[in-house]
């Protein structure tokens, strides 16, 4: 259940991530040659749940799922897009932000992890943008306040019209005394690298910026009059798709619906299985059932069927499923069964092809997926046992984990080969985490020597005595300490503070370097997260909860 | 008043930062030869506030307030001393870490401020290392937790005696549903590199590790039986000293107690004033009476009557004195009165000597007193008048504040001339931020050019005109408009949620890279900000209240 005290409403009891664009209510998708327009129309009479409306474009999770929905699909169904037009369908408005009225009565819980998403789903923007081709120009016509602006931000190219009224601002803090989380303190300073005491004015003023001022402060790329907005739009959009790679003439695959089927512990899709115990979510991946497909034509052919499609888009959606709908799960424990030789052959059929259009999206979807594992502020713990097959892409899983344990030898009454991890070139570069590193060089942080003896390991069956020795995993167990001592491990878990696990995993998962994304979940997000807190913004008399009551918000003025 | 529903117990009404050898209660100093020895030895009936003894060498403030001037004797008035070693004068514990009554029942805003001061303190142990050749080797005897592996870990070198009861823990998580934030996070996985798996095992486990183990997983440098601790203690402080460039027979200067005399609104030093109005606390920076000192000699005679020092210690102490004891305190806005040309002509001096040790020392106690200005949580403002002196290492003051205002022209009825600035190589180099940054590349991230205009601007006398258009202020504005326009933007500033203010400044002051320090501030930080407002923690039955009563603590088990 997704939230005890909030009714959805569409009467559902979870909330569900899987869309298409017949069901947008919210987006408008439209491709033409190279250039697809992205209109954000919101209805306001169809929000997630009940007791707001969606008014001037302001959005909730429902309308950010149908974005990151449109953002995939743009991806993998239309391959020539290199181009998306991102405008507003209401005349006096781009963006609203997100919805007060729902921010003012969500759970911690879900304000935060509706934050997340909305925070990757604009990270996804950036990443087509930089690895597939696919770039983002942002036509602002009207206010574009807050959320919007922070959507704007994620965009290559911000084009503002210049009409007296239209304007961008974050009125989050005079407003509502929160931040512009979404990443808008981050990549106002870094990625746009406006001035850090021009930002500090312009995210300290209701109303925004407009015009040259804009342009000048460098919070926008340009600024327009109304009768020149079409032209510039059109040649803005000519000079991207001129230097994307993306291939003129490929035809796309669909993404057909994922089915899910839900079980008395949980849930089943084709390939992962979710289990619910305790506290305990238990996560199953399988390997393919066969050989990969023996060439990218047939590959296409296989369209979101391809093993290692088809089990990222299942495993993302478990993820979040437990991330929105089972604050309640402590830990989220991996196992695989199948045949690591397979799994090895799907990943170097990718490796081969990578230049591929399609193959290039799958391990940037890879990418994603695994970062939003990351990101997951659940304990991660991957058991490494007979029958499993944590190779490959699948052994970044192990990499990912805040802790490993594999089984040493076979198992008593078990017939099955003892577990053995495998390595492939696939760990040593595409998969790169937030911090801008792969898993392994996190993990072996600044010690060469531990990465290059994984990789000499690539094609090497790993058993529990290599993976110990190369610091693949954590801990290597007998069958006779397997259970126990994995069962008290989950119930001590189980039994700590959620809040403070969950910010010791948010930083030891991320050693070295910090990044632009780190820097927005972890500067920007635990900040936010501690105002979310505050009674000056969640209080009964907090801006949050004041705002449009008519009533002032009273704050408690020591500086802490 | 430090805080109202607090006692200080010795009568006091605020919390004093000054402090000598002769008055600590929980520190012994002895130096012989290039080694000095720090012994901590908490006195268990001297706490800070009143109702909790710091036992087990334990700490509050007030024991970090001593150990931070024993550290800065150590720079200033022993040139020669290369190794600092780190011991407990305890029998079976070398240190307990932040005494947890005192946590229990200290206010949000005092914890917060505890931790910011002890995580400078820390960082000015690595400060003294890699940059003035002071190497600190900790020697652990008996129980090192939390905290106090903390404070091992600022160090360069850790020795474990491996004596079967010994160990290093971090327990803070499993105890106290807290984290360990003074830094212990990031160091164990960003300085000692310790693996995140093996991390997550170490910071989850109440009893710590010893012996081979704590060197395998990097947790410390050497394990030592007892009956060769004194010879390996011995020898390695031998090669610590031998790769120092301290001076071997320079004599250092003594570090006079600072007169601070109360008046009605604030306080008086020789050099600064702080005025308090409302939420507004008024710093003015006096410049130098006359010109510097002939000579290094000559320098060293006036020792810290020398300008530069003097007014560094100054500004250092009024700025803890606000943050620990004016938490009504809003915004903080500096002002200076004197010769320019001085400033420049001691700023000069420095540089041509910075590689004499004390003006090494000199410039570096600035950066540090700069970073805590950057990192005090309060709005910081400039105000660049005619009859200031903000030229130089002064002018540092104008880039770290969130907004700085300069007059245009003449007074009306002041016949002193118009506001000027001046740059310096001082502003180019020396005084990094905590993001590795100068404060000029911080705020013209990625635009070399402009750094480059600055640069250029060495040694001219740069108007309002002039510094609008090199970047360096916020706002010119001309007399008519001055008042009206600061006032507003205070009072504005003051009705503001302060927490917001708390995360948008903490967010928009580090563009850029983040280093191990930023990391720590910000990443690590906020989330025990965080968690030090979640009932998990401070709650009515949360672990920090209810340790130590037999009563277990109770869980909100939602995962955020």
């Amino acid at each position: 259940m997704a939230e005890a005290d909030r009714k959805l409403a569409n009467g559902a009891d979870r909330i569900d991530f899987k869309t298409d664009p017949s069901r947008y209510r919210h987006w408008k998708l439209a491709v033409e040659g190279d250039t697809a327009t992205l209109t954000m129309d919101v209805d306001e009479n169809a929000p997630l749940f009940e007791g707001y409306q969606l008014k001037l474009n302001s959005y909730d999770l429902g309308v950010d799922i149908e974005l990151a929905d449109a953002l995939e699909r743009l991806r993998f169904e239309q391959p020539q897009v290199r181009v998306v037009l991102l405008r507003s369908g209401k005349p006096r408005v781009f963006c609203a932000g997100a919805n007060i009225r729902m921010l003012a009565a969500a759970s911690h819980a879900h304000k935060v992890n509706f934050c997340k998403f909305t925070n990757e789903t604009r990270n996804a923007i950036e990443d087509a943008s930089e690895f597939s081709g696919q770039r983002m120009i942002c036509v602002v016509t009207g206010s574009c306040a807050g959320g919007g602006y922070e959507l704007a931000l994620a965009a290559d190219h911000i084009i503002l019209v210049d009409d007296g009224s239209s304007t961008v601002s974050l009125p989050e803090l005079p407003l509502l005394a929160v931040l512009p989380g979404t990443g808008g303190l981050t990549r106002v300073t870094d990625k746009r690298k406006v001035r850090r005491d021009h930002a500090d004015v312009f995210c300290t003023t209701e109303e925004g910026v407009k015009g040259r001022r804009a342009v000048d402060w460098k919070l926008v790329d340009e600024v327009v009059p109304n009768s020149k907005l079409d032209e510039t739009v059109a040649a803005r959009a000519q000079e991207f798709a001129a230097k994307s790679d993306r291939p003129a003439d490929a035809k796309g695959i669909v993404l057909a619906p994922l089915q899910v089927k839900a079980t008395p512990q949980g849930r089943e899709t084709a390939l992962v299985s979710v289990e619910i115990a305790g506290r305990i979510a238990t996560i199953t991946l399988r390997g393919p059932q066969s050989a990969p497909p023996a060439d990218m034509n047939m590959m296409l052919a296989q369209g979101s069927a391809f093993w290692p499609l088809a089990l990222a888009r299942e495993l993302d959606d478990a993820i979040l499923d437990i991330r929105l709908n089972e604050f309640e799960v402590a830990a989220i424990v991996f196992k695989s069964e199948g045949d690591a030789a397979a799994v090895l052959a799907h990943d170097e059929l990718l490796e081969e092809n990578k230049a591929h259009w399609l193959a290039r999206e799958i391990r940037l979807k890879w990418k994603r997926v695994l970062k939003r594992v990351d990101l997951t502020s659940r304990t991660l713990v991957t058991l490494v046992e007979p029958g499993s097959c944590f190779a490959g892409t699948l052994a970044e899983l192990v990499l990912a984990a805040d802790r490993s344990y594999m089984l040493v030898g076979q198992r008593d009454g078990d017939n099955r080969p003892a577990a053995a991890m495998a390595l492939h070139a696939v760990n040593f570069g595409p998969y790169l985490m937030s911090n801008g590193l792969t898993r392994l060089a996190t993990r072996f942080l600044d010690d060469d020597k531990a990465v290059a003896a994984a990789k000499k390991a690539i094609g090497e069956v790993i058993d529990a005595g290599a993976a110990g020795e190369l610091g693949l995993v954590t801990f290597a167990l007998d069958d006779i300490d397997w259970e126990d001592e994995i069962r008290v491990f989950l119930e001590e878990r189980a039994s700590f503070s959620a809040d403070s696990l969950t910010g010791l995993e948010a930083n030891l998962r991320f050693g070295g370097p910090e990044t632009m994304e780190t820097k927005i979940f972890a500067r920007l997000t635990a900040w936010q997260n501690w105002i979310f807190q505050r009674p000056n913004a969640v209080g009964e008399e907090g801006a949050l909860r004041r705002y449009g009551t008519g009533q002032k918000a009273v704050f408690d003025t020591k500086r802490v």
